[in-house]
């Protein structure tokens, strides 16, 4: 394995262990030599890559949207941002460590000094989703009124807190079935009923979007493509 | 002053004491002599009232719904779930101590052992807005194939996530407007159109519906109106 690709695998080791430390007992709580342990990497090569806890972390919460593989292209853009939606819900449900640290580090309030910007991800979100909406009003998918900024906000509000809801009743289990029905009611306030009777939220089509952007992702990681 | 009502009023000041620290550095980082600093009480009658931090925050959690004062009743039972969530951003975003502090020890991912039951105050509100879709159900204010339960989960779900981003956005500053659109969306999707058009989402009716539950609680707490 040359120098490089080693010091490749390594990093992301140490992201992944921090990510399943963080998603555990939350960042406070989270210490440097529980990475270590977790990673089996030295102390040395973990200060090679990183300067500190808030380093990771920071670099976990910015990396959040990115870290998610990309979906398959659909016809529709709003087709797009249910089977986001579904995948975000199937690697939340399925303990995808990088993923659930992620989000775990994202909705933990915090302390008032512990000097993580949570407002990256959520902006990330927030940014992806008016992105997708800017392209269904082009395509006439949405009703005329719809205002994208704000229906982004609505949509990353409350697939947090159903994503949240479910956690805290069912550690996930019914992750797929309640982002499924939110889905169903938000695009019956903005599709146009044409393109709203074309659009699949069924719990089944995560599984499908999941392998589908696996097999393109190869990695199941964009970044991890990137880097390989 | 006699000595129930020194007593009542200290325990009080030590839930309100410790609503305050749980808001500003979570569960886990809450110690029982900050509370104890906070509400200016004695060590001795701290244990007088309670055993634990963690007795503390179970019961600020179980009393999260009936804490919240009742709302004026309304001819459409989908106002009054209007009204009760314009409420609750009102308290939110004015920073009542009991209502942060519990809604973080809520949202609060905790690590595994923290012992604390979140499922107490989120089966709460689900239970609450349950009730008052099936009031809404009989009263013929619903599209015919609302399932009331799913409804109930939807709504609570959406609402704690929109506060969350809220508050990580904007520190709860646009929270009357988030919670305003929020509802406008939903209740879309389940009221007829007969009582969707008198249906009042306006952030400034938060104003008029914390006044009128203010002015019928007196103390602006159900817990503390049949305590005293």
């Amino acid at each position: 394995m040359a120098r490089q690709e080693r010091a490749i695998r390594t990093r992301q080791k140490i992201l992944v262990a921090a990510a399943e430390v963080f998603d555990e007992v939350g960042y406070e709580a989270t210490t440097i030599s529980e990475i270590l342990k977790r990673s089996e990497v030295t102390k040395g090569a973990f200060y090679f890559h990183f300067t500190s806890k808030e380093e990771i972390a920071q670099l976990i919460l910015a990396e959040q949207v990115t870290a998610i593989p990309p979906i398959r292209p659909q016809d529709l853009a709003l087709q797009e941002a249910v089977d986001e939606a579904l995948l975000l819900a199937y690697l939340l449900r399925s303990g995808d460590a990088r993923v659930r640290g992620s989000v775990r580090l994202t909705v933990e309030q915090g302390s008032f000094q512990d000097g993580l910007d949570r407002r990256v991800p959520m902006q990330g979100w927030i940014s992806r989703s008016a992105e997708l909406f800017e392209k269904a009003k082009a395509n006439g998918e949405l009703v005329p009124h719809v205002d994208v900024e704000l229906i982004a906000k609505l949509f990353v509000g409350c697939f947090t807190g159903v994503q949240i809801l479910s956690n805290i009743m069912t550690r996930h289990e019914d992750m797929l079935e309640r982002v499924s029905e939110l889905y169903r009611h938000l695009m019956a306030t903005i599709a146009v009923p044409g393109v709203l009777i074309r659009l699949e939220f069924t719990p089944e089509r995560a599984q499908r979007v999941y392998e589908a952007a696996a097999a393109h992702g190869r990695s199941g990681s964009r970044e991890v493509d990137e880097l390989v």
